[in-house]
């Protein structure tokens, strides 16, 4: 257990970051941002950056010296990196959880271990592999890289017709999963936390739209039935279990709309993100507790914060142009802004988020 | 009107300043902190500092040159120093509002001048006059010096028996004022914003306990007449209005025991504190916007944002020892702690508060 004043040391530097730096500042933690890039948005607020590669082993061993305990924005972090880290610091969420959510097979097939429902899937190490997927999977059907992808990147919607040969190549040949289409009626996300002792806390369902394969709006809480937002919770809470998982994550799910069996919507499970998420903003501003600082609880080994909401929050990113209505969010009564400190505005980008609060009928 | 990426520039590094360098960062503003001392609670959070003297004319220099626009966490700031940044940036609140709340007789008579009640005074530039006034107010008084008390410090309580000569050079013999003392029934305070362009929104009235002259615990709203309420809040917008004040600003008043007239409790101003205030610390995790933000709003030049309460709001400081209580205060459901990264306890220092939010009845 950390005492106040202790470092908290953070890879990556973007908004994530900057939030989580915030976050800890209110409890008094100090932060120490680790980040190859020189203008990066957590730099604004935080006690200490390290501006490195990171392969750069000198600097993530004076990294590691000047920090108590190491965590991160980003699920993308070099596997050689995090272990690395985990010899001369505790790293939260554990390095094993790194390798499970970078690959989306392995995540897949620890999803089903479990007895959790997924989208079909098939492994596809070449275009041949790829033929047989398709023929078990039917089309549409998605083929992903196993790596690395995110917010739409690195995935192509098989239709018919497509020439299979040409898919794969377009992929660069990497390693590919592929997935069954799903028809989905709503995408929802369960952010909780784990604490170190296994305290276990989610926040209530959130409901997800995106637009161009980014998230562009969360309404918490979700327009389901209250059984299966138990049933979601129970989810996540298994899988932060089995992962042995310390710190904020997110189960991204879709619920189906073919409902099977007479009590649940069904519900199957997407991704699992290791780390604060973009559809727990909210919490900012609609619950006692952010999903930041109960992050930075739960790193430190301290107990998690009530997740209690204030009302109904509806949460939108800004993505590009869109910031430039601040001064319309600003004169919006009741709308909480929240900027990001990019200089650059870029199509796609995203900038900040807006979240709006409405009190609930009890 | 700035916008989003500017620099405000924040005289003082304390819990203020860390405060709303924070509140700046939530909405793209960046936070340059100007401060005497090596090791301030604000540069966690500041994307940059300047370590020197309010005296420094060549830092101050740099400092207006660095920043979009000056403010300040305490009213102490030497008037030159503000003098000096407003020929070159502007200062908001505007600095004639220093020479205003820096002495306590020009304060006082400035509040009369418009109408509204404060505790009966005295003009005390030696012994002679001291005693002049005593004959006038009677004891028990409190004598204070004009300048650079808080907390407590700076003043004597006059009662029955003690020699005017001795208390007059107990103070130093600075220039004093003495003032009534007012039996009073709560002490309430006023945390108000003003904009730019005049606009001006009040949080509800809060009631606040003092205990060894330092603020103790705030509780909003206050337990008052609605009338009282809606008279607190034009009496803060009257002197906000007067001032042609910019930011936010506290207002503490005494509601007398002794109710004159059928219809009000009696309201007296007993200060005007030209910054945000401890009794507002309720509003980080209480309103929808936080008087930090509300003054980072009003001195950017933009709209104030929505003062709407989540629910009934005790905020509690954490003075010297309390802090190490945080392991408790961690694990009370629904205790909103927070720490201002003061490596050093000492007694009477603020070192953090807690805020326990409770919905209300409708």
């Amino acid at each position: 257990m950390l005492t106040p004043g202790a470092t908290i040391g953070i890879l990556g530097g973007g908004q994530l970051a900057r939030m989580l730096a915030m976050a800890g500042a209110r409890l008094g933690l100090k932060s120490h941002i680790f980040s190859p890039g020189a203008n990066e948005p957590a730099f604004d607020v935080c006690a200490a950056r390290t501006v490195a590669r990171y392969e750069d082993e000198a600097a993530l061993a004076a990294f590691a010296e000047a920090v108590d305990v190491v965590t991160y924005e980003f699920e993308n972090v070099p596997a050689r990196t995090a272990e690395f880290l985990a010899a001369r610091k505790p790293v939260r969420p554990n390095p094993r959880v790194l390798a499970l959510t970078q690959d989306r097979l392995v995540e897949k097939r620890f999803v089903q271990g479990l007895g959790i429902d997924t989208a079909g899937f098939a492994d596809v190490a070449d275009a041949g592999a790829l033929a047989r997927g398709v023929a078990k999977l039917g089309r549409p059907s998605i083929l992903k890289t196993r790596r690395l992808g995110y917010d739409g990147k690195g995935q192509i919607l098989l239709q018919g017709g497509a020439d299979l040969a040409v898919t794969f190549r377009a992929l660069g040949g990497a390693p590919c999963i592929l997935e069954s289409f799903v028809h989905f009626s709503k995408e929802i996300s369960v952010v909780a936390a784990r604490g170190v002792d296994g305290e276990f806390r989610a926040y209530d369902v959130c409901e997800n739209v995106h637009e161009h394969h980014i998230l562009a709006t969360t309404t918490t809480p979700a327009n389901i039935r209250p059984e299966t937002a138990a049933r979601a919770a129970l989810i996540a809470r298994a899988i932060a279990e089995a992962a042995d998982y310390v710190g904020v994550l997110a189960v991204e799910m879709f619920v189906l709309d073919h409902a099977v069996g007479p009590i649940w919507e069904r519900l199957v499970v997407n991704e699992i993100a290791p780390r604060v998420h973009n559809s727990g903003h909210w919490t900012l501003d609609g619950a006692t507790t952010s999903q930041f600082e109960q992050h930075m609880r739960a790193v430190a080994g301290w107990p998690l914060g009530s997740t209690r909401r204030h009302g109904r929050a509806v949460m939108s990113n800004l993505i590009g142009d869109d910031a430039n209505g601040w001064r319309e969010l600003l004169g919006e009564e009741g709308a909480c802004l929240h900027l990001y400190g990019k200089s650059e505005v870029r199509p796609g980008r995203k900038m900040g988020h807006v979240t709006r609060v409405t009190p609930e009928e009890p």
